[in-house]
């Protein structure tokens, strides 16, 4: 059994507000749940339907189904239910491919995103500082375990590009087509744009190249592809086919 | 003002069961339900927080914001709602490249996928009929109005494709790489799976062709993409590149 001031403490780390003052976050389902275990993270509680599938694990606690709907985030609720403390967030790594999101909106796009970089070895994700919550659970949900393995960081993009020395490439409606790349992209940072308004004007002034995915002749609509599809054909230009 | 019936009634629509019953669906937002409008669907109500923006329609209702929060499904809602009939659905269009989709569960991936389809001039998709409702307003705020323009059928999915005489391709984790093929796919079907199962064996069997998006090398995880990430991909790569 839970008491009600566990329900509601679980409960509250659907906000971003409590998941910093307590400096943990939820994780639903067996799946991700034992790739965060397996990533090393801290696991604060666990709830499970079941017990028998997650071993030797401190503050495990049995509960049935209708208690863990009061708990979860999920419409179909997943057996299991984890609080997992925050970590350190390492430093950025500049020696490969950076992903940059300005302003990025919906956490299942920042999920997906995040799910996506991993399947092509890009390891390194900054976010501009207004952007969706990291510990989000729909974040977490859509990243499907990848979340625990990918750097992600949040900063102010600007001076962060500037003082990079990087090359830097813009996603945008205009620019060079990405068909026409010659060479994958191994360094350097490659910026999306929020999903309503593209980069910034403050951001597209300091761009080195823009790339485009051009939309199909005779085609006016729609006016853009959603934020995580771009994303995959772009990591699927310059770096699936090469590797 | 709206009755509280009204409120029912616009509030049922967000079921499967109410919109078959009474043959209409709603959109939300200024840009999508000018794309409906448009694309000459008939609008049954509309009701708008400003009723400037939109002209000479009938049956055209001031309300204020919150009463549109009590219709809504949005968190924030977008100003106008409206409710449309739906259309007979055309006859399946053979010549050109067909995108069937199996037990698709996910309403905002399947939104997704239709945006996709019609940035890279795919105009058919086909559905099992086991898949998420496409007058979902899920599915209809993701696909950012080309809903409006895209045909998309429910039928079961094997006798279609034994009685179609097309080249049937299929996306799986394990096939011929993306990255390999050497001429544009414009006719056919290509088939997506489920977002957790993939594609059922029944319909493996009769795949002339299994196409993969190979993971990078060095890579363990994630042990997919996401669906409408894959599509993308697989757009890009088929149609995209060559137009």
């Amino acid at each position: 059994m839970l008491t009600k001031n566990e329900i509601k403490f679980i409960n509250s780390l659907k906000k971003k507000k409590s998941r910093d003052l307590n400096d943990c976050f939820v994780v639903e389902g067996k799946k991700s749940i034992s790739e965060f275990i397996n990533s090393k993270y801290d696991i604060v509680k666990l709830y499970s339907i079941n017990k028998f599938f997650f071993k030797n694990i401190k503050n495990h606690f049995q509960i049935d189904y209708e208690l863990l709907k009061k708990i979860s985030s999920l419409i179909n609720p997943d057996d299991h239910l984890a609080i997992f403390k925050k970590r350190e967030i390492k430093s950025i790594d500049y020696n490969s491919l950076i992903i940059a999101l300005e302003s990025i909106r919906d956490p299942g796009n920042l999920g997906t995103i995040i799910r996506t970089c991993e399947w092509f070895g890009v390891k390194q994700i900054v976010c501009s500082k207004d952007s969706v919550d990291l510990y989000n659970p729909k974040v977490i949900q859509a990243s499907m375990g990848s979340f625990s393995r990918i750097n992600i960081n949040y900063l102010d993009l600007k001076p962060f590009l500037q003082a990079s020395n990087l090359e830097i490439f813009g996603t945008a409606l205009k620019g060079e087509s990405i068909y026409g790349l010659k060479s994958k992209i191994n360094s350097g940072v490659l910026i999306f744009g929020n999903e309503a308004n593209g980069i910034s004007s403050e951001l597209l002034e300091i761009i080195d190249k823009k790339i485009t995915i051009p939309r199909s002749k005779n085609q006016q609509f729609p006016e853009s592809l959603n934020l995580a599809s771009s994303l995959a054909i772009f990591l699927s230009e310059i770096k699936g086919k090469f590797s």
